[in-house]
């Protein structure tokens, strides 16, 4: 078949675009070092709302309809919207899209989920099943720790492993392919399997997601006949400076140096040491803030012409993990590249 | 664009088939008028494992495995598994993902989820990304209702209208178009928005998802030029005797009389006045269970030709509710046909 490529990659032929984007974030992670690529930068992570569910569902929101207006069309021309969020149910992402009103598929890949709302909407658009979808993912760190860990209030210790749910939310709108090829293009998809190698730390994401990031980048390269360099940046979502020196040395094993071409989203959004976020920043608005803010922002310059972007996520819930269970790992790439 | 059709409908015109599936069901399922209709059912709702949350898993497992080995391919032919459940970060999916390792999307819109990961897996297998896709939803009687609701030891008295969680698994394997059109095809999707009343009472579901199956089915119709006798049978998923009334009246008032050719999943799996169900079953195995049962070997035999399938979500979370948010509904149509 054609569209396919290898055991796990698909070639999308015609090379659908993303035309626009919008990156809002928190006041912590406007402190960062990636603060100039983001559009929005709140100073109360609140919002405005009464509380960080809705705080969440409304920066969603707010990226979704801002990355619409941008590129200057109506949202009826938006067939579809991909989106989801780290939350039971996906709350953000369905009270958001009971907002926004456009038909709207759920999604959940943990902090993987990014690169499969990307996925997902790229390929409905390279089929000619849509002419726009928008993709869009969403995090806040006071809601899921809320959820996954503990109330807020009772300021348990964090471990040196720990990673911090950034605070934001993405959103991409992915088009037909664009005259002159200004903008940007997702050229290939790599779906990931659930990978499991034991880790049972939940306060160890980076280890967990790790195989899986090494199962999808080494299944691309094989897959696409790429060798890392080919790319300027092999980015991960948010394995965290643990994760990222494992996912190095687990692919050299397979053969691929990428030590030299390579960013982790949760390492680089944060000052780890002075902003004590352990190693880094994690929650599926991590990879979908510096995709959309830092990375897209770079493609559109010509700073960066090729990226392979892994969203990596932890398919633990905290019941799973209290009936003993391991932390299942997945992760998903897209190509995205300047031609 | 010609694989679009109205404002909200894909037309496959590949029109990509449903090779063989499989049901899996508790003891309560089973002794409900549609048991012969069911490739399993379990004597123990717990499948010999020690928590619900495993057993469910435990059944989506077997369905997708059991799907796959009936139509004699292996496992290592199909492309992708789009599966969900109503588990906090669906963990039934994503324990099941990890034993089955094919490539996996995970997919969320509460009860709507089966026809969620029909529409994207007949899309995949439309477009030429997938030669085989898996498409399976499964929830369980116990793990939601303590997940839900209350813990199960609590006894809490039932509102006269709640339904019941369906325990069950249903997985679909779609390909590609078969010679002599021997198995039933996917013709049409219609994606959904989200619906918001403003129903306020998590024991009444069926109120909050009816303008969401309403809305739905009436676009599905205005969309392909169809009236509701094109079909044999339009199906809801789960919104039991309640909200199948309300989506008669409701449709009536757009034009639509649909009583005589209309079929509720929930309403129709259970005897629901002897076995206590309230308006019926719920939950994203009713619809996948039904679908890949009864509606499937109905659909093989030749008694129905063309079925509206119509999976409904109420994509509530406890926190939403307790936060005083009403609750919004989603549906996602498949239309299913011998041609």
């Amino acid at each position: 078949m054609a569209k396919r490529k290898g055991i796990q990659t698909i070639v999308l032929e015609s090379k659908p675009c993303i035309l626009s984007t919008t990156s809002i974030v928190g006041p912590k992670e406007g402190n960062g070092p990636l603060r100039e690529f983001f559009d929005l930068v709140l100073e109360d992570d609140t919002n405005g709302m009464n509380s960080f569910e809705k705080a969440e569902s409304s920066m969603l929101n707010f990226a979704v309809s801002d990355c619409i207006n941008k590129y200057g069309i109506g949202k009826e021309s938006i067939n579809y919207l991909f989106a989801g969020d780290l939350l039971n149910q996906l709350t953000s992402a369905n009270f958001a899209a009971r907002q926004i009103g456009i038909p709207f598929y759920g999604i959940y890949g943990a902090c993987s989920t990014f690169t499969e709302a990307l996925s997902l909407g790229a390929v409905f658009v390279d089929g000619g099943y849509a002419d726009y979808v928008i993709s869009a993912t969403s995090s806040h760190f006071s809601s899921a720790e809320r959820q996954f860990r503990f109330p807020l209030e009772f300021g348990n210790q964090r471990s040196t492993t720990s990673q911090w749910t950034v605070t934001g939310a993405g959103a991409v709108l992915i088009g037909k392919s664009n005259e002159n090829y200004k903008f940007p293009c997702i050229t290939h998809v790599t779906t990931g399997k659930v990978k499991d190698y034991g880790v049972t730390d939940p306060n160890n994401m980076g280890a967990a997601m790790a195989p899986a990031a090494v199962d999808t980048i080494a299944i691309h390269l094989s897959d696409t006949g790429r060798k890392p360099e080919y790319y300027d940046l092999i980015v991960t979502g948010d394995l965290g400076r643990l994760g990222r020196g494992l996912t190095e040395d687990l692919l050299l094993k397979h053969g691929y140096n990428i030590k030299d071409n390579y960013f982790d989203c949760g390492e680089q959004i944060y000052y780890n040491q002075e902003q004590n976020t352990g190693c880094g920043g994690s929650g599926c608005g991590c990879s979908a803030v510096v995709g959309s803010g830092y990375l897209y922002k770079k493609l559109m310059k010509g700073d960066l012409k090729r990226v392979l972007l892994v969203a990596t996520g932890a398919l633990l819930s905290s019941t799973s993990t209290m009936q003993g269970e391991s932390i299942p790992g997945i992760a998903h790439a897209v190509a995205i590249e300047r031609i």
